[in-house]
């Protein structure tokens, strides 16, 4: 296996360059003045669809068509934001989405894929449903994390923060299955080598950093849910794991207290609607899960949007 | 009365770069596959102390230290944004803040005027007490927009949306006493003379189109307050009648319905926290109050985001 390099992040971002905004890095006054850092947020949750996810999507399917392999259709599974940016990425180019989705998935996560014309399944059992499916219809799965394309596309988000702010000491990546992190980190060791690259986990859905500590994939025991329904990777993947061993400098977990309160607070001191998802780093930082030296910058990764703002509104509640 | 030009604002621009963000444009693609237009929202809501306000305080004092006439305080009233911007250039400089704000001033905005160390004394009686304490404390005003430095602060918005986006067939903007709207014109009139600058008006506080058509500042009928409380201002000024009657090329009302929709969709497409006078231009636009030609660039001024997230919940349940 050969991991995903710098010039893969390069290709990726000429390919989707179309159909992505290039988000900025924001200043926020308020979460700097507290944590006495300077905090720049990238807010993947201003991209189309609502979260990075259409990265790594659109730069398969376009990969694909360049190599001729192009199917009339795809098979997905998510929790919602991969589903979106499938089905997405399928309307732009003219391909088949169909999605298997928890029955559970957090309703503005639904609608959002409907919108993309995506075609849900609901299920309780998503790899089975999504092997079920790719074999009904002959269509081939596009994998959520675990494909080199895939990292790669998310890895864009990374080559954006190495360009826009290189004197970065950190960037901080929430972690699912680990795509979004591995691409960045292929980008940024390669572009801006003294910038960290950190990874923030829930403490009860912590997939990845059980594969590094193991040094193989490890399925988390069926445990309760966390509150971030982004990152509740049942595992990681083996591309995944291999390039998180290469590319992140440090993994932490934060408690589902944690999540909770940073979620609320993001929203209200960035002015940003965002999911628990994207609210670990944060709270990695309030809880000295990480910690960085006084003054440095750091970029916080904002995945994703694709939140309840009345359940929002109630955490902001307390 | 001489008008703020171009120059003036570029000299604004040039005095608060260091404590203001340039908040970036920011493509919308719900909104623009909506509304069949591109939809570049320029999110002042990401500001320091999350409005544009700052920047029309800051310039302010920092012309008057230029001018060695910096006081020892200032006295400001103020919905709660400009009390808030106030505040923050005061803690900037050095100058107390003293803020006369309404009793039912939104809770956020009273806690971020506090948040920057400004002195709040209630009242319903805005303008009086303002007078007052000007006189118990021997302390200037520093008025919320009738004021040449004021409006040339605002008009940095107009000036990096100039640069940002020439190619923008209008730019929409929320108008409550008219200095964001007069600055903006000053800034696009010269810099990009296609940008239609077009402001929207809550049909029940419609201060500047009422002046602007009777030629002269008038009194609003004391009546319901708008939701759009930002934008309740009770009268324009003759700075901002004058810079609008030159610099404005078309005024447009939404009802409060219209307003209380689009604030809840802008934040659900946007992924941005917002307050509702922030909304108005989407309101307008929806409601056919200002029409476009399809497929044109149109620049939405997103010009605050201290909302209370709760009610904002609400709105969005409907």
């Amino acid at each position: 296996m050969t991991l995903v390099t710098v010039d893969d992040v390069r290709g990726a971002a000429t390919r989707i360059a179309s159909d992505v905004i290039r988000t900025p890095l924001l200043p926020c006054a308020r979460l700097s003045d507290e944590l006495g850092l300077r905090v720049l947020i990238k807010p993947e949750s201003l991209q189309n669809t609502g979260s990075f996810k259409v990265r790594g999507a659109l730069n398969t399917l376009l990969t694909w068509k360049e190599n001729g392999t192009l199917p009339e259709g795809v098979v997905g599974f998510s929790a919602g934001n991969h589903a979106a940016a499938v089905a997405f990425a399928g309307q732009r180019l003219g391909v088949k989405a169909i999605i298997a989705m928890p029955h559970d998935a957090v309703e503005s996560k639904v609608i959002n894929v409907r919108r993309y014309g995506g075609e849900i399944v609901p299920t309780d059992d998503l790899l089975g449903t999504t092997e079920e499916l790719a074999s009904r219809y002959g269509y081939p799965p596009l994998l959520p994390f675990n494909l080199p394309e895939v990292i790669a596309g998310q890895g864009t988000v990374g080559l954006e923060i190495a360009e826009d702010a290189p004197e970065a000491a950190a960037v901080i990546v929430p972690v699912g299955g680990g795509g979004l992190i591995s691409g960045i980190g292929a980008a940024v060791t390669a572009l801006a080598p003294s910038m960290r690259v950190i990874g923030v986990e829930p403490e009860i859905s912590n997939a990845l950093s059980l594969a590094m500590t193991h040094g193989e994939v490890r399925e988390l025991p069926r445990a309760e849910r966390t509150i971030a329904d982004g990152l509740a990777a049942p595992r990681a993947g083996n591309h995944t794991l291999e390039n998180a061993l290469a590319y992140v400098d440090e993994m932490a977990v934060v408690s589902e207290n944690a999540i909770g309160e940073a979620w609320a607070d993001l929203a209200d001191s960035a002015k940003l609607i965002v999911e628990p998802a994207a609210a670990v780093g944060l709270a990695a930082l309030r809880t000295g899960a990480v910690s960085l030296p006084a003054g440095c910058t750091v970029v916080l990764v904002v995945s994703g949007g694709n939140a309840d703002l009345v359940k929002l509104a109630q955490a902001r509640m307390g």
